[in-house]
């Protein structure tokens, strides 16, 4: 199991599914939630919560259950969610203006703050109120402007190279939409949105169910 | 935990991993591989691989490491990725262009034979080489042709209403892109594609490797 400062990355990935709902539980006005129908709510067992919430310390009390606003505080804050995050986007063909356009990023504290692009007739334009720069300027952009994440839109064939430009610029969060695994130092972080191996895994289910 | 027939989920879900960087391997000639060096290449620990594939019966032999191709070909057959699976794709903005012109899927035996919009504008157009179509048409498009997938590409507001005519059309596997948790079925298997939770678990590792 891959680990990192003691925690699994996978308890670590479950984190952000647990703040939503219990956001979402305290925007319908619940004050407490028990590790029974939280599970039931996100489909784990209560026992898995309850474990995945021990690395982190004491949440609740012993047949009291949680304080949604508590647990969610303390969630955002484990998770950094407590925070604003700076993101530049590299790629503005069909998927890179899907993403400038998605308004799910800024609600939730992470802000494209510019866009880079390859082709003349994208560079100048505005996309999603985000303005799209020439990707050589992308280097002394972050020199001038350090962000914290860069969202890979462009080609499998091209991703490597914007990763590079994006590590060596200092960036130290990649979201990539490339199909590719990106190589990076130790200690940049990647996150692949990957549909292709969304759905091969999906297949075993859809596979298995078939008479 | 969560297990489907004896088989945690987050082993199913590393499967295709191993698949793809199997088939690589392969397609660079080589032959044997031990679960140290495919370790090394997923940055996974040997002993978590060994341990994932004793789910499906025993792969190498001790000492002699796994055959590529042999391996190669038991994994996607354990997955279904020896068959082809048809999808229809609905929401034909920004987002679902940017899916519609992906190669990737098909490449890898996913094909999207139609896209279905309730913009009058967008239907009867061509994108990426697929029909769209009303999605008042989409419960009698799949009465007639059975796809195994639906892929949601409509906003968050829509996008449940879209999952259970989908579902009510029999359709068993849903790759959702809408940032909501759909309410489907048991035996129906979702798999939603979300960069925030992606950027929400990222934001862990950056805040505590930050000074």
């Amino acid at each position: 199991m891959i680990t990192v400062l003691g925690v699994p990355e996978v308890v670590i990935d479950r984190l952000p599914v647990y703040a939503r709902t219990l956001a979402e539980l305290n925007r319908k006005g619940r004050q407490v939630v028990s590790s029974q129908e939280l599970g039931e709510e996100l489909g784990v067992t209560p026992a898995q919560i309850r474990k995945d919430l021990s690395y982190f310390g004491r949440f609740g009390k012993q047949g009291r259950g949680y304080s949604v606003q508590r647990l969610t505080n303390e969630l955002r804050r484990i998770l950094g969610l407590d925070q604003a995050w700076t993101m530049v986007l590299v790629g503005v063909g069909n998927l890179g203006r899907a993403v400038l356009s998605y308004k799910g990023f800024t609600a939730e504290g992470f802000r494209i703050v510019a866009a880079f692009d390859a082709h003349t007739e994208t560079v100048g334009r505005t996309v999603g109120g985000i303005r799209v720069y020439n990707v050589k300027n992308l280097a002394s952009f972050l020199t001038s402007n350090p962000a914290d994440i860069g969202i890979i839109a462009v080609s499998a064939s091209g991703a490597q190279e914007v990763a590079d430009l994006l590590v060596g610029s200092g960036v130290k969060g990649i979201l990539n939409y490339a199909p590719v695994a990106l190589r990076v130092p130790v200690g940049t972080q990647v996150k692949n949105i990957e549909p292709v191996l969304a759905l091969q895994s999906m297949t075993y289910y859809l596979k298995t169910a078939a008479p």
